[in-house]
This record gives structure tokens, C-alpha cells and sequence, in this order.
């Protein structure tokens, strides 16, 4: 048996390749099966991962076994979808055995917590990268896509923004912040998770929804896009943890909250008498605008003032990857 | 908008990304949106092809964009499915606008030949790699899987064998040979045609089925392993094309057709009862060999007198990649 053969067994003992709900065939035959109850849609997303591009290449593999999947997986969380499952197409330069097991003990962790079972997937030699596919299921005609948002909704995040930012230099090693800062922005970046049960939550309430991973603004321009609306963030409502603001302060907080990637919160706009009750029943809904009609993306004051030439410089980081 | 989502828009504007029977919501979202008719099931699988590993790092990227949707959709065929859509996960080095349309074009072409839609994907930089994951329906119940063949079955095969063994020289262009022969193993190796038909066919029919990528022996020990079954392969009876003869001679071809890789013809197992019909049918089935009890598979002569030692130097090739 080959190294790459080996591996593929090794993958395919993990706990989370032992099935689950929906797969009715897993890893080891030409095609996984899955089975999609009547009434509900199946919902799919690829994501790569490529080493000096999208992670350090020098990085903790049981980490990036974590946030590899995690990345992916969003964006079912963001389509409202309920997880199933996923392939790996893990592409390697050598076997590493120490390695490996990290690997995948840190994609397992993952698995297990978002309930993603592993069905597939193939393991080739080559310079390190990773791609996932990640499947989930929705009732029909109940997804969240990017094009519902009408003039008069709100425009609300699911968490604080700009953690994973504020990791990004602590993570390159390019800066250093006490353990009580770069903790919290660390497990952030390196372990996100999926906002998939606020995204069900939604089905039916918000007009439209995304997981932020190009940044606030940029991700903001999508919905408007796609919606033909315009969207307002209101620069004093962005919700921005402590740690974030103890390391790059207020202003670069709010910076970070703008224009950083990686943070795999949903962001989505709501009819307002929708806000009250998910509010009520404790879900994590903070305002930070609302809808207009027009088209893109504006930054406004707290007395509705645009102030969006301050930030255009923003503006490049909408460029990917 | 930066050239990489210039590429995503370029490929969501090809033919084959406007949609398809059972693409409910295509690229542009968070997710693919599929749906699956009630008593089907969805069959996925994932294939990677790396630059200088799984082809030429300098090759012509229109037949690349055949050969890497073919490769992949062969599975869907290996289990009886129905072609839906498919995912890519496009990493490259550099924006080559000539190389992209190029390869976008021949992925289209392969695209609608096999009826798949493209329904989503990820462009990164990094080095040259591909990762197509393909979807298909089929019947509950009737996908093909490895693990169903008996003893008593007939061993067939749907198609000439290790035609693309015998391009790779030509391909590799480590050798040359007159265009009545290159051009048809050419062909093989570049577009292969995925036996979408011949697996439908045998849904209810077959007890077991794989396409061809490892070699015949190696994929035959893949069924006689999930079936726990030994399978015997009649060396006279192995279908070869006139073009792979002419290349290797009578013996050549033989060991290509047993050892070679990249075939993507259907292999499968089938109740002697079986054969008339489908064959009656026009279906190209051709036995090669019979299901019998124990495990392993091995080579026989004419005479059914075991002549396997002489060809144990082929297992070396089912090692991967």
C-alpha cells in the first residue's frame, strides 16, 4: 500500500468519517451518497486553502486541521443550511506522520462541533493545499441568499467584528500582545465557528445573508449588489470585542471591524419587526445600519452623515485573494 | 474588482454555469443550491490533478479543461448516476488571460457534452492545481457500489483498455508515432468519455462497478476487496485497441491494458443472466474474467491455469500517484 493510500484509510478511521445523519454511503467506494428528504435542498460550497497564500506554511497543523474546515463550513451557516458533510482534497508535498495526525485530530475537533461528517474526498501529492466542499441541507425555498435585501431593513452582524484582523499580525508573529489580548483574537482566527444556528434561526425572517470572510464593506457590497439596494453602516454601531480594541485601539478597532477578512460572521438584513422577537428569544442580532435603495456600500455617523471617503482606502482590500 | 474576481465572473458567464435540471441556485452566493427529486439520491465525488503529478505542467490548457472535468465525472458514471453539475477549485500561479480561456473552453466543451452544469467554485493563487467535486442523482437503492459481486459473476469491462497508458510516451512526448495511431490514443488520454449510458444501464443489472483509474488489476482489487470475492482476469480476453497494438505490440498492449492507469472505462461484475440482454441492447460489454470465491485477483490463461507470478511486477502501479 502506498504512503497516499495509507493516509486515505487513516482519514477514512477518523470518528467523524463514521457517517451520519443523511449519508447513506461514506468514504471508500467512486461516490459518497447522500440522501435529501422531500421538501429540503441540498446546499454546497468549495473553499481552498493554499499554504503562503490563505495560512502561514509554518503553522500548527491541528490549527489549520480547525480552521480549514471552519472556513468552509460558514458558508452553509450562511445559507441557513443544516451541516451533513464534506470532502477533503488535501494536497501535500510529503508525508509527514506527525503531521498528519495533528491534522486531522484538529479537522475532526471541527467536524464534531459543526456535526460535518466526512464522505470523501482524494489526497494527492504537491505543494500544500487544501479544498473543501462542504454540503448542508435547507428546506426548500427557505435558503438565505444575498439577493432578499429591500429598502427599510435593518442591516445586522451575528457577532463582534474584526477578531481575526487583529490576530493576523500576532499570527505572522509581527507583533506580540499579552495572553489575556491575543487569546481570545487567536482562537478567534485560528478556530472560527459557524454561526449555524443563528443562519436557521433566520430562515424566514432575514431578506438576505452572508458570512463576512473579505470584510465588512466589501462583503456589505455584495448584498447590495446582488439586492440592488443600498446598504449604510453606521461606523458607531459596530460591535468590537475588548481584546481587539486593547491591541489596535478604538479607531483601529473599527478599522479592523470595517475591512478585515476571516471573520466568518454572518451579516444579513432584517424587516425591523423581525429584530424584537430574535432579540427576545437570544439570538446575537447587533444593528449596524440599514437598507436604502440606490446601490453600494456607504459609511455614516451617528447623525446619518456619509463619511465614506474617509475609509475608500479600504477599498483594496476587497480585492481577493 | 481584482483579476481573480474577474476570473469568477468569466467562468459564471460560460454555457455551462446558466443553470441545469436539478441547479436551483448556481454561482454567486454563499452556496450551490441542488435539488433532489424525491427516491433519489445525491452521489459526489472529489478529484484533485496537480500540475507535473497528474499531467504535464506544460500542456495545451484546452484539452487540460476536457481531461480534468472527464476525470472527475467518471465516478458519477462508475456508480450509475445521472449527471448534475460540479464544482472548481482553480489554483494558478498567474492570470494568463489566453491560457483561462483556453481552458475555460475546453471545460465547457466537456461541460455540456456530459450534461453537468457548473454550479460553483473557489479561484486561488497558488500553484497550478484543479479540484473538480461532481454531483449526480440515481435511484435509491440502485447506485453501483464495489462491494455487491458474487461468485459466478462475469467480469467486464465496458470498453478497449490502456489506450491513455499507451499515450503517455506520446504525451510525456518521449516518443512519436504516425497520426493513425498517436491521434485515437491522443484522443483517449485527453477527453476521455466518461460511460455515463453504459452505468445507467446497468443500475438493478450489476453487482458491482468502478471505473478504471489505477489500472484494471489494481481497480479489480479494489471490488474483490469490498466484495470479499477473488476475481480472475482471462489475459486473452482483455479488449485492445488496433492503435495500442500497433504501438506496443500484442504484449505491450496487454501489460498496458492490465497495469495502466487513466482509463476511465467501467468495470464491473454481472450475473452470467445478465449478459445477453444488455449485450442484445447494443451495450458494449466485454467479458474478461468470472467472480470466484476467496480473495485477490489474479491472471489466468485459456485454460484457466493461473499465470499470475509472471505479472506481479505490475503491483508497483497501484500505488498512488
Amino acid at each position: 500500500m502506498g504512503e497516499f493510500e495509507l493516509i486515505r484509510h487513516y482519514f477514512a478511521a477518523a470518528p467523524c468519517a463514521q457517517g451520519g445523519e443523511g449519508v447513506a454511503l461514506g468514504i471508500g467506494d467512486d461516490c459518497a451518497l447522500l440522501s435529501v428528504a422531500a421538501g429540503e435542498q441540498l446546499a454546497i460550497s468549495t473553499d481552498t486553502l493554499v499554504a503562503g497564500v490563505h495560512f502561514p506554511a509554518v503553522c500548527d497543523p491541528f490549527l489549520l486541521g480547525q480552521r480549514s474546515l471552519a472556513v468552509a463550513a460558514s458558508d452553509l451557516a450562511a445559507m441557513g443550511a443544516t451541516p451533513i458533510g464534506f470532502t477533503l482534497a488535501l494536497t501535500l508535498p510529503d508525508v509527514q506522520a506527525d503531521w498528519l495526525q495533528a491534522y486531522a485530530r484538529g479537522l475532526n475537533q471541527m467536524a464534531q462541533a459543526c456535526r460535518l461528517s466526512l464522505i470523501g474526498g482524494d489526497t494527492t501529492r504537491g505543494p500544500l493545499s487544501l479544498t473543501m466542499t462542504v454540503f448542508g441541507r435547507v428546506p426548500q425555498g427557505l435558503a438565505l441568499t444575498r439577493s432578499g435585501a429591500r429598502a427599510g431593513d435593518l442591516l445586522c452582524v451575528g457577532a463582534e467584528l474584526g477578531n481575526a484582523a487583529g490576530a493576523l499580525p500576532l499570527v505572522l508573529a509581527e507583533r506580540q500582545a499579552e495572553p489575556a489580548v491575543a487569546e481570545p483574537l487567536l482562537a478567534h482566527y485560528w478556530s472560527p465557528s459557524p454561526q449555524f444556528a443563528l443562519g436557521q434561526a433566520l430562515r424566514g425572517k432575514a431578506t438576505s445573508a452572508l458570512d463576512i470572510s473579505d470584510g465588512l464593506l466589501a462583503d456589505c457590497g455584495h448584498i447590495a449588489k446582488a439586492s440592488q439596494v443600498a446598504l449604510q453602516v453606521e461606523l458607531e454601531r459596530l460591535p468590537v470585542s475588548d481584546a481587539l480594541q486593547a491591541l489596535l485601539g478604538r479607531e483601529g478597532a473599527r478599522q479592523a471591524a470595517l475591512a478585515g477578512g476571516d471573520d466568518y460572521v454572518l451579516a444579513f438584513t432584517l424587516p425591523e419587526a423581525q429584530l424584537a422577537p430574535l432579540q427576545a428569544a437570544g439570538w446575537p442580532v447587533h444593528v449596524i445600519g440599514r437598507v436604502a435603495s440606490g446601490t453600494g456600500v456607504s459609511l455614516v455617523d451617528g447623525q446619518g452623515r456619509d463619511i465614506t471617503p474617509v475609509t475608500r482606502g479600504y477599498q483594496h482590500f476587497r480585492e481577493q485573494p
